[in-house]
C-alpha cells in the first residue's frame, strides 16, 4: 500500500534489515546546504509553502514542466496559500517523479499527515500543517531533533566567518554538531567577471595580498587553518569536469596575472589554472586529514532571461554529458605520484559515469581508510528509486559496498531528512533482493552490520576510528573526539 | 501466454488501465514516414511481402544478422514467396527483438492469425495472410481504418507539391486527418554535393531566387507559409547533433556564397551554417505556432557499398554517442534568450542521453503549454520494450510524465500502428507495477486520467486546448480546430 | 537459497533449460590469458593462495578497496596463509560484487565447499582447499579436464615460438584442444618506449629486416603464417578506442621512419599509424579466415607509484568513456569498401557503449556466416550479472541473439571456468523471464536450440559448419577439421 510503513520493502530480508538495523541510525548529513544561521536563531515559519517551497528549485522545476504560470512557483504578487494550491495540484500527478515519495514522506514524518496531497485535498493540508508549524517543536532545532540528526555539515565559502558554526558549538542545549565544509569554487573560477572582486574578499579575511597564484595559495591556506579549528573535515568542489591540464608553475602565474590585467584566460588556460588550483588544495586535504568532495556532470543557469531575473540555483541546471574519466583517473593519478591524493568522494550528475567512476575508487584505494576513494550516492537529478538502485548495485558489482559512506541530503530545506529514509530503504531493497534470489546468504547478523556501517559515514570523513553506526552514540563526546 | 489479451500487463492495475483506458484510445500518429500518395490512390497488395517486408529496414536488418543472403532480402530475382519463407525462419529464433512482438502483433490485429511463425508455418501464413489482402477492407484505408487512427502526420520535403494532402483533405469518406510536416534537411545540409541542385528546385517552388542566406530564408519562408495552410504545425529535423556555434550574419552568408562558388564547407562552418540555419526556422516555428522536432545522435549509411546500391534508409544506420549535451542546452538557450523557442521534441538515438535530454527539458518549460519542452518516446532502435520502458521511468523521475507527448510510430509501413498498442501496454505495466509496489496510490481515476493524457499527443501538437484523449471525438470537427 | 542448484533460475523455464540445455555443453574458451606452458607442465599448487589468490588483480582490487595493506596481497613478506585469511575476510562482506559468486562457485565445483566462505571459517578452508590440491587430479589439466573444456584460446604475442601449444597438439592424452590467438599490441604501440626493441625481436623470429612500415608487414605476415600453422584463427586487439584516421602509405611511412630515427609520433600521427596497421591486419586476417577480436575502453596504470612497483595487470586500470562510435562505425566501413572486413567481434569497457555495438553490428553483417560481426560477452568489470543481463538484453534487442559467440572466461587462472555456469545460467534466467512473461512462447526445443547454438562459439570462429553445441562432440576428430 502506498507509503506504508514497508514502503519499498518488498522482501522479508528487506524489512528486518530496514526496521532492526537501519531505520534507528542517527543520520549523519555530510553533505548539504542549509543554512547555519537559521538553525542559530532556530528559524520558525509561518505556513509550510516557506519552510516547503521557498528556495525548493526541484519543486520550481516539476511546476513549470507541468505549465504552471511563473507567478505562482516564484511570484512576489501571489499568495503564499495559492502556491501551495498550485503545488499540490501539480503533486498529485507527478507519478514517478521522487519528489512524489520525498513530499509525502515529508508530510508523514513531520505533519503527521498520512494521505495523498492532491488538488482535492490541498486546502485541508495546507490547514493542517500551518496548524503543526504554529506549534511547539516546529522551529528549524525542532525539525532536526525530529529527524534524529547527530552531524550536519554545511556547505561555506573560505571567506564566512564561521560565526553561527560557532555559536552552535558553544551552545550545548544543541546536541547536533553543525560543522563547516569548505567550498572554495569562488576562489577557483577565474573565468568568472566576479572572481577580482572575490579575491579582494579572500585578501580582507586571509590578510595576505593576493597579488599571485602563490599568494593565493598562501591565503587558501589561512583560511583553511582557520576552517580545521572550526572542526571542518571537509571540502566540496563543483567542477564541469575533473580536468587534466599539467603546467609549468611559471605559466600557472603568467595566467594568474595576465587576468589580474584584465585579460581572461582561454578555455585551455582556465583548466591550466584550474588543474593547479585543484592539485594544491588537494595536497593541503591530505596533509589536513580533510576529505575531498568533486562534484561534477552538471550545466548550470541554461536560461539566460531567468538566470538574469533570478540567479543563480533556481531550477536551470542539467547534466553535462562531458566527463572524460581519463582526465578524472589522471588527476588522481598526479595527485597519487606526488603521494598528495586525499580521502575523495567523486559524485556525477552523468548516471553513465557510474561504471567509470567505480573503476577509477579501485585504482587509488589504500590502507588508511576502508574505500578511502568514495562513489557518492546517486546526486541531484538522479536521487532517485532508479538512479538510487542503480548507484548501489554498481558500486556493489565494481567495489567495495560494505565501505560505502552513504547516504547526504545535499539539501537546502529543513524537511529533507527522509532523504535519508528513502536511500535507507532503497539499500536494504537491494539487500533483500539479493537474498532472496540466493546471491548473498541470508547472514542477518553481518547484513544488518553492512547497513549500519554504510550510515556511518561520520567515521570515514572525520576520525576513520569505527564505522558502525549506533543506536546511542553518545553525542556529548564528540568534541573530544575531533583532533 | 505469449502475446494473450494481457500480454505484459504483470499487475491487476496494469490490466485495467490498458483495457478500460488506453486500449481505445484513437492514435494520433505525429510523426511516421508514409507516403500519402498511397493512401490517396488506397494502395492494395499482392502479398504479405509487398506490405509487410518491402521498405521495412528494421526486418532487413535483422535477416542479415541471421546471416541470410541479400538476394533473399531485397533481391530482384527472389520471389516474394521465398523471400517470405526466410523472414519466417529468421523470426521464429529472434528472442528478445521487438521485432518478434510488432511482427506477431500486426499478424494478430490485422489478419487474425493468432499462431506463431517460424520455419515450420511459414507456408500457411503466407497463404492466409494474402487471402486476407484480396479481401474487402485490406486496401491502405482499410488499414488505417482498422487501426482507429484518427490524426497522421508526415514527413515532407519544403518542395513538396502536398498534392495528396490536399486531395486527402478534401475528401469527406477518409475520416483520418493526414497531415503534413515539415522537413527541410535537405536545405540544411550544405555539405552534400546535391546541396545545390535541391536548391535550384527550392527556387521553383518559391519563386525566390536564392543567391544568399537571406534568400534561403525567404524561400523558406514562402514554402511555410504553404505548409501552414495545408495545416502543417510539426516540423522535424535530422541532426548529427543539435549544435551550438553563433557567429555574424556575416561570415554565414560568406559560407553560403564560398559554397553556391563550389567551396565546400570546413566542419566548423558547415556548424556555423546550420545553427544559423536552425536558428532561423525555430524563430518561424515560435512564429507560427509550430512544434520542432530534433532526431540525433544517428550516424547513417555506414556501409559503403551497400549504399552505393541501395541508397539510404536500407539498414546501415547506427546510434553516434557523440551529442554534448551542453551544445543542446545553449541551443535552446538561445532561442530562448531571443524569444524564439518554439515548442520542442528532443530525440536522441542514444539511450544514454535519456537524462540528460530529461533535465534539458527542465531548463526551458513554460506554462503556454504542459510538456513546452519534451523528450520524444524512445526512438528507432530504442522503441523496444526496454528502451520504451526506459524512456518512460527517466521522463517520470526527472520530469512531468503526465504531460507527455507520447508515441508514434515513425514508421514507412501501413501494418505499424500495433507499436503503440505496445507503448500502451508498456506504460501501463509500469504505472500497475508503481502502483502495487506502493509507489502511487491505487487512485484508478487519476491514473486513466494520465494514461489517456499520454495518448493525446495532437492537443499538444495542434491546439493545447485539450489533452485528454476521448473515444468518440469528432473528426469533422477537426478543421474548424485548426487555427 | 544462496547459490543452490538453481542458483539464479528464478523460473521453471530457466531451470529446465539450464539444466536440460545448457549445463552439459563443453566449454569452449575463446579468449583467455592462461598460460599453455603450465598446461603442458601440468602445474600443480602448494595451497589455495596459488592458484587462486597469485596474479588475480580482481580479488586485489577487492582488498584494496576494503583498506587491506599492500603486505597482505601482494606483499613478499607476508605468508600464503596470512593472504587467503585476509581474503576470506574481505569477501565475505563483498555483497554485490561478481566475485562473491565466482569464488563461491569454485569453491563449489573444484573444492567441494559448499558454505560460505567469510573471516570465521578461513582457517577450515584453508584447509579443506589444501588437501583437496594435494589430491589427484588437481593438476592444471585435472582443473581443466573437471570443467568440461574442449578448446582453449590463448593470447599470444607474434614473437612466440608457441611451442608449448605445438607439444599439446602433439599429445593425444590431453584431449582439450589449446589453440594460439595473434595478439599484436607490442607491434602496433609506436608510441612506447619498448617499441624499438620489440622490433628487433620481432626481426629475430621473423628474419625479415624491420626497416620500414612495408617490412613490418612482411614481418607480421611471416608470422601469421607460422600460426596459422600453429591452428591460431583469432586475434585479439587491445586498443584506447576503435580509430578512423585514413592517410597516404608515404605518411604512414614517414611517421614510422622518424619513430625508428628517435621521433615519437603526435597522437594524430600515433593514430594514424595504428589506424594503417589495423587496416593491414584486419586484411590479413580476412584472407586467412581468422576473427577479429577488438577490445577496447580501458584506461590502464592509472596508479603511477604500483605500476612502478608492479607493472601491468595488477589491478589499476579503468574504465575509459573515449569511444566514439562513429569512429568505430568507420573503421569497419573502411575495411568494408576494401572488401577485407574479416568477422570480427567488438568489446567496450564500457556498458554504456552496448547500443552503439549492437546497433553498429547491423551494418555490416553478411551472409558467410550468422553473426558475422558480434558483441562480446560483457567484458572484465562488466562481467557480472547486471553487466551481462544488460548485453544480452540489449543484444537481444537490437541484434539476433540467437546467432550471439557466447561466453569467454578472459581469466589468467585456471578456476574460471565457473564463469561459463554463471553466464550460461543468467542467459537461462532472461530466457526464463521473457517466456513466464509471454514475451517469448514456451517452445522448449526451439529455446535449448538457441541455447545451445550460444554456447557453441567454436563453430562461428573456426569452422563455420556447424552452430550447435553438442555433448559428445567427437574431440579426437578436431585435427581434421581446421583447414
Amino acid at each position: 500500500m502506498f507509503l506504508d510503513k514497508d514502503f519499498l520493502l518488498n522482501t522479508e530480508t528487506a524489512r528486518i534489515l530496514y526496521h532492526e538495523a537501519a531505520e534507528d541510525c542517527p543520520i549523519i548529513d555530510y553533505h548539504c546546504h542549509i543554512n547555519p544561521r537559521e538553525i542559530w536563531e532556530d528559524r520558525r515559519y509561518d505556513n509550510i509553502t516557506q519552510v516547503w517551497l521557498g528556495g525548493d528549485h526541484y519543486k520550481w522545476r516539476l511546476m513549470r514542466s507541468a505549465g504552471v504560470p511563473e507567478a505562482y512557483i516564484t511570484g512576489s504578487q501571489t499568495s503564499d496559500h495559492d502556491k501551495f494550491i498550485k503545488w499540490a495540484e501539480v503533486l498529485g500527478k507527478a507519478i514517478g517523479n521522487p519528489l512524489y515519495h520525498w513530499s509525502h514522506l515529508e508530510l508523514r514524518r513531520f505533519f503527521g499527515f498520512e494521505g495523498i496531497l492532491n488538488k482535492e485535498n490541498a486546502e485541508a493540508v495546507w490547514l493542517v500543517a500551518n496548524a503543526k508549524l504554529k506549534s511547539e517543536g516546529y522551529s528549524v532545532r525542532g525539525l532536526i531533533n525530529m529527524s534524529n540528526v547527530e552531524t550536519i555539515c554545511t556547505t561555506d565559502d573560505p571567506v564566512d566567518s564561521l560565526e553561527w558554526h560557532e555559536k552552535l558549538a558553544a551552545d550545548p542545549t544543541f546536541k547536533t554538531a553543525v560543522l563547516p565544509a569548505w567550498r572554495p569554487d569562488k576562489a577557483m573560477n577565474i573565468e568568472k567577471p566576479t572572481w577580482t572582486d572575490y579575491l579582494a574578499q579572500l585578501e580582507a579575511v586571509s590578510g595576505v595580498k593576493i597579488d599571485s597564484f602563490a599568494a593565493l595559495k598562501q591565503a587558501l591556506a589561512v583560511r583553511m587553518a582557520f576552517f580545521h579549528n572550526h572542526n571542518c573535515r571537509l571540502s566540496d568542489h563543483a567542477l564541469n569536469y575533473v580536468m587534466y591540464a599539467p603546467a609549468e608553475e611559471a605559466e600557472v602565474e603568467a595566467i594568474f596575472k595576465a587576468r589580474l590585467a584584465g585579460t581572461l584566460p582561454t578555455p585551455e588556460q582556465e583548466n591550466i589554472f584550474k588543474f593547479a588550483f585543484m592539485t594544491f588544495v588537494a595536497g593541503e586535504y591530505k596533509r589536513l586529514g580533510w576529505v575531498m568532495q568533486l562534484h561534477y556532470g552538471c550545466r548550470r543557469d541554461n536560461n539566460g532571461p531567468m538566470f538574469r531575473k533570478m540567479g543563480p540555483d533556481t531550477g536551470f541546471d542539467c547534466v553535462d554529458n562531458f566527463a572524460p574519466s581519463a582526465q578524472t583517473a589522471a588527476f588522481l593519478g598526479h595527485l597519487e605520484d606526488r603521494g598528495i591524493l586525499p580521502k575523495t568522494i567523486l559524485y556525477s550528475l552523468n548516471t553513465n559515469d557510474n561504471a567509470a567512476i567505480d573503476t577509477i575508487l579501485g585504482c587509488f584505494q589504500k590502507s588508511e581508510a576502508v574505500g578511502y576513494i568514495q562513489h557518492g550516492s546517486a546526486w541531484w537529478f538522479n536521487d532517485h528509486f532508479d538512479g538510487m538502485t542503480e548507484q548501489i548495485k554498481s558500486l556493489g558489482a565494481l567495489g567495495y559496498l560494505a565501505g560505502f559512506v552513504g547516504m547526504l541530503t545535499d539539501s537546502r530545506s529543513f524537511l529533507s531528512y527522509p532523504r535519508h529514509e528513502y536511500f535507507r530503504r532503497i539499500l536494504c531493497r537491494v539487500f533483500g533482493e539479493w537474498v532472496e534470489e540466493g546471491m548473498y546468504p541470508a547472514d542477518m547478523d553481518t547484513l544488518k552490520e553492512i547497513v549500519r556501517a554504510i550510515q556511518g559515514a561520520k567515521f570515514y570523513i572525520v576520525l576513520q576510528r569505527r564505522r558502525r553506526c549506533r543506536r546511542h552514540f553518545p553525542l556529548s563526546r564528540l568534541s573530544t573526539i575531533l583532533p
